[in-house]
């Protein structure tokens, strides 16, 4: 199930996406093409199929979300091309292709990373969404920023980067992971929730718990990963956290803990969602998933 | 005159500024630091004093654009900070001061300059704001997306990275500074009117036709300065683009014709702004002050 609904919200979210990388005048060729390179690269679009999900728990068509998806998966992008650069992650390969800055420059990444983020607050107010509240697509903006900014995401790579070598305890390893993947996951939620426009506050606040507990689930699944693939299935190092002495699930409860608490998590994930009707079968599909992907 | 209206903007939005690098939790005071230190580094803040002049040759006190003016500086501040990374420029000093990633390091400069980009989101939708109709604070997020995006501010470094040792011709070096420069002088004013919350199609245009004008007049007088000017006055390295083999004014059309250029523009400037009343005298002084300034 899970696999059909993953590969209508890529397609859709794909076809949303690629206008925006059109470049305006032959002088930015290079610049779009890098941006569109960076974000074009076959990505499961995770956090797009939450906005899309989420807004359909709450019964709206999902093509609503549109600039929901298009504006999380854009900062994930981006940060991901941040991140692969030689004074941060050093890598040179992503999804087994060149990262952006090996394919263009260094430079070249810097600025496609600084344009994805502007494009996501542009992509976001979609404007399909001119029949949402305007209040409602003045909250999103805000919640956009605050997942993306240094109290969210930024905020997790900076504890991520500060933390390489030390030995994490499961509290402190958990708030780096409640930013650096988590503030984005939850935003994907929480934004397609909003983009249906008639998302109660109770219903936010079971969406939130639901996504902060699948956000700390694939975490926690992507340690386990790191541990068990081998460098063809993942299309990255195996074992690269561990041989950088980054602190992870595994290192720290034990594989065998590790995956249980992937388990209770999702469990928990199930629980929030108990309020709602079989319009939700895509968010449970995926909490399911999370821990049972193997790559 | 200006120097007067120049203080009493910078002292109003530094006290703006400021409460943005708090850092919420310890974990983060490394990055909020170095964030405060790439923004709060004695700016001469044109950009900020732009959005309130233009808020103000609305009618509307200056104190309703605090959001508008956060913004435009913060991202303004950011571009600095990516820019003068090794991989761009390779600077070592702003403004006298070791630039951010060597005050800090590389990585911690990058996600300053990410995070720097995300709060000036949160910061334009200023709480001061709410009186303002909420279609026009979503207009304000799509100009200042656009502006700071692969069209506008980005676009325009990228372009100028990728014209280092061409021979640009005028039309050429206007287009790479209209959107490195211009796109977000143009937002200032664009949304410190905006901000006002009664700006008129007519009079946006007004101001946009000044904007360019004095966005454009800004840039050529900067490559006067730096072909006058010593190391001393500018706090970089004197003749720092030319011996970059940039494009400049002066290397383009001689340094005499580049300053009459200059003071053409600020009368097109000036001429753009004459419906406007006595409350618009802000912005003429800037006008004037820009291709007066030695530094």
């Amino acid at each position: 199930m899970i696999d059909v609904y993953q590969a209508s919200s890529q397609a859709r979210v794909n076809a949303a996406l690629e206008p925006l990388f059109v470049a305006p005048s032959p002088e930015l060729a290079r610049l779009y093409d890098a941006m569109r390179y960076s974000v074009m690269n076959g990505g499961k679009r995770v956090r797009p199929l939450l906005a899309y999900a989420a807004c359909e728990a709450l019964g709206v068509d999902a093509a609503q979300a549109n600039g929901a998806a298009c504006a999380v998966e854009l900062i994930h992008a981006y940060s991901l091309v941040h991140d692969d650069l030689p004074a941060m992650d050093d890598d040179d390969l992503r999804r087994g292709q060149p990262t952006t800055h090996r394919a263009f420059d260094e430079a070249c990444a810097i600025l496609a990373g600084d344009g994805l983020q502007s494009l996501a607050f542009s992509a976001l107010l979609d404007p399909r969404l001119s029949g949402v509240n305007a209040e409602i697509r003045l909250r999103m903006v805000t919640a956009l920023a605050s997942a993306a900014g240094p109290a969210g995401m930024v905020g997790g790579q900076a504890i991520d980067l500060g933390s390489v070598g030390l030995k994490l305890d499961q509290q402190a390893l958990e708030y780096m992971h409640r930013h650096k993947t988590g503030a984005l996951i939850e935003a994907a939620v929480h934004l397609g929730a909003l983009a249906s426009g008639r998302a109660e506050a109770v219903q936010l606040a079971a969406l939130q718990t639901y996504a902060r507990a699948i956000g700390l689930a694939f975490q926690v699944q992507d340690d386990i990963l790191d541990v068990e693939s081998d460098t063809a299935t993942l299309g990255k190092r195996q074992g690269a956290d561990i041989a950088r002495d980054k602190p992870t699930y595994p290192s720290l409860l034990g594989l065998e803990a590790a995956k249980a608490y992937a388990l209770e998590l999702r469990d928990q994930a199930l629980a929030a969602l108990r309020p709602f009707d079989a319009a939700a079968a895509p968010l449970r599909d995926l909490a399911r998933y999370i821990v049972e992907r193997r790559h």
